[in-house]
């Protein structure tokens, strides 16, 4: 063989090489992409069934928490039924205690409503006279309640013209 | 030119393109690799952020519900200061008409305590003598929940010996 020729056979060799290793890559990268598009597709598939599992669960703990305020309310009821008046006032006392604190927990805070009625968080049911400073809230007449940042329900209440 | 100089000229031309094509497709599928993982990645971590808003939303619906239930024990507590018992009354059951209403909604249902002692739903504090059926319930000391088809709580009861 002369060189020329031996020279066209190894380039030859070379370029069937790189054919190949091109070939292989190609044929592992079909292979990722895939495997990722399929834990993608699973993953999507198994975080809807978690959002749903998810909401029950969440609302499952507060549920179970309301559960011995149902129970004293029903005590109450039945105290009030046998005109037990102290031990309906203190049944009642007790409820309320424990439902503000398990509502407290969830991050549950009343509205401020001292000093100047703010739109954000107040609702101005009435414009009344007053000594006080025109636009201060002067009474609540229903709470209101934040959750974390959260208005979950403005305070109604009355300020002065 | 020759044939076979011809012939190995588009032999070679042809393995040329070969390899252009086969790094096309190679460089195409590192992008499309590179695409689907990007978009795996943010889809989990947006997936991470909506379950945490969704914990929050689901108890919020329900901590909402709640409030005209504090509300009216607010109310009946003041009835119970004033010494006004006939509105203690109506306040106690209206509220626990209220959040009887809430829970069965949410999908709270009473445990059936008739007949036959359940273990699956029935945790049993005592056994007595009794000329009831041996092993049936004979008193329930505290009631039993289910929400959806998992007990939440079960019928804490007295069997009879």
């Amino acid at each position: 063989m002369t060189d020329e020729v031996e020279n066209v056979e190894t380039e030859e060799q070379a370029e069937v090489d790189e054919l190949e290793a091109l070939k292989r890559e190609r044929d592992e990268l079909v292979d990722t992409a895939q495997r990722v598009q399929a834990e993608f597709d699973n993953f999507r598939r198994r975080t809807a069934r978690d959002r749903q599992e998810l909401v029950s669960l969440a609302n499952e703990r507060l549920v179970k928490e309301l559960l011995p305020v149902l129970d004293d309310l029903t005590r109450a009821l039945q105290a009030a039924e046998k005109h037990e008046e102290a031990k309906l006032e203190e049944g009642v006392k007790l409820v309320h205690r424990q439902l503000a604190q398990i509502l407290e927990k969830e991050g549950l805070a009343e509205i401020e409503t001292e000093g100047v009625f703010d739109p954000h968080v107040h609702e101005a049911l009435l414009a009344q006279p007053s000594e006080a400073e025109p636009g201060s809230v002067i009474e609540v007449l229903q709470k209101g309640y934040r959750l974390g940042d959260r208005v979950l329900r403005p305070a109604r209440v009355i300020v002065a013209e």
